[in-house]
């Protein structure tokens, strides 16, 4: 497994594989099962698989949140390569933004400024769409595979890459959950064994959500009270529960088509996001 | 010539040419003799040359401007022709720009706040870089190719493409200027036989900048002041005239390196600039 720090070095690897197809699935590190899942996505995909391994400081809103991200490079470049990943790109915060960097690539509108645009600040998408349009860039990756946990980071992603016409297909991995439901994200190691607890509420409320919309309940305000009253019966602190256009991310007043179910809480302090894709018994009974 | 107006058409054109170098000239049309002299550098450094016409509105402040900007296709079409392009990329508004584009590149700092930035609003630089982004991510070109006329807008454009990574050679050759001296500009077609007499104020004051540097004089305040005496003679309405920093835009108190004089009027409501690059007379002695 081959690890480079320069996107000088990373273009000549690129060149050497030769021209079979490139998938990149970008990380921050501290990859789990859910980043791995990814990995093997991009392999049956592409010829060369290609993890980037980059804390981005910039989409972080809380310097203590930042500096509390688990890293762990040597574990991740050998959890990448039983995956099945070829190389791993892994840059340093000066090489990525370098003495005078003055750039943003922004993405407006309700994608980037509602859910967690709101509560983590318009920077945080900022950082993102910057970083995966450098990532992208640098790859030109045929394909670039982001897990569907982060929902509206794939979103704003594929805005991004339409609008600026990135030649990369944007491909969304379905949510890795560990065994009781709970998302499986870098931030579940920060978790306390109650804490980790409590947290299973999370996946209990999105299917209790699920469940009533199968009973035939369709208004939002309704399934939203359902889910709600999950969270709040192990106290958790919930920083937003919304069903939400899949493409717009506006609030929907009812779920009459395929729509986005949203949560964000606290635990203990730890942020933790999930979701589910909600689909009206109607639109089910169409498919079939 | 061929002429294409999607960026799907456009990378299938490129393909088709094979892997020998690409060389852009992004223009907004109205091409003149400067635009020309682009075209012919590229011919010289690359197998593929492609000019761009595309009037984007996003880098107008002023509404009234884009609708007066001249258009004449067929026209640009033989020019570019003429010295030696391959191709022609006229995309619509529409393909540019989709419905539900919500995506800027935004450069940040001096070099975009200062002078055109500060005269022409914010946006102005920010639909420079994303049109000029989204350009160099359609063609790939090896190198493209500016007019140091528009001295900031290269500024802007190296910085864009540093910090985002593009891997294009930013180009900028010397100003076109026509007899007596004025720059070239689009713009140029809507003077009236006087506003074009009295626009030649604006080369005078470059050169009567430079004699005064030559002879010794280093303080800006006074090279400014010799610049803004001959422009006051005509009249002419300055928005501004500054000795800036080349790279930084930062405006210098003396020119003891190489300093970027730039000027920025209007005659008749045509706006129109220039810039000349100074060299301080004992930089110019350590050179030889």
């Amino acid at each position: 497994m081959r690890v480079v720090r320069t996107v000088a070095a990373l273009r000549e690897a690129i060149a050497e594989a030769g021209d079979g197809g490139v998938g990149l699935v970008p990380t921050m590190g501290a990859l789990h099962e859910g980043h791995l899942s990814l990995v093997r996505a991009a392999r049956q995909d592409h010829e060369l698989v290609i993890v980037s391994v980059f804390v981005n400081p910039t989409q972080f809103n809380d310097a203590a949140d930042l500096d509390a991200y688990p890293r762990d490079e040597a574990r991740d470049v050998e959890l990448a390569a039983s995956a099945g990943a070829d190389l791993v790109f892994a840059p340093n915060v000066a090489e990525m933004y370098p003495q005078g960097f003055a750039t943003t690539v922004r993405v407006t509108g309700s994608i980037t400024h509602r859910l967690e645009g709101a509560m983590r600040g318009s920077a945080h998408f900022d950082g993102v769409a910057t970083i995966v349009a450098k990532l992208l860039i640098a790859v030109s990756p045929d394909s670039a595979y982001f897990g569907a946990k982060d929902a509206q980071q794939v979103v704003v992603v594929r805005r991004m890459v339409a609008d600026l016409g990135i030649p990369t297909r944007i491909v969304s991995c379905p949510t890795s959950r560990e065994e009781g439901g709970l998302a499986r994200s870098s931030r579940n190691a920060r978790l306390s064994p109650s804490a980790r607890t409590r947290a299973l509420a999370i996946p209990r409320a999105l299917r209790e959500i699920e469940g009533a919309l199968s009973h035939g309940e369709m208004d939002a305000g309704v399934l939203k009270e359902r889910g709600l009253a999950v969270l709040r019966a192990d106290e958790l602190e919930v920083e937003y529960l919304e069903i939400v256009d899949p493409d717009g991310l506006e609030a929907l007043a009812s779920v009459t088509r395929p729509a986005l179910c949203v949560v964000a809480v606290r635990v203990e302090n730890v942020r933790l996001i999930d979701n589910v894709l909600l689909t009206p018994a109607h639109a089910l009974a169409a498919e079939r």
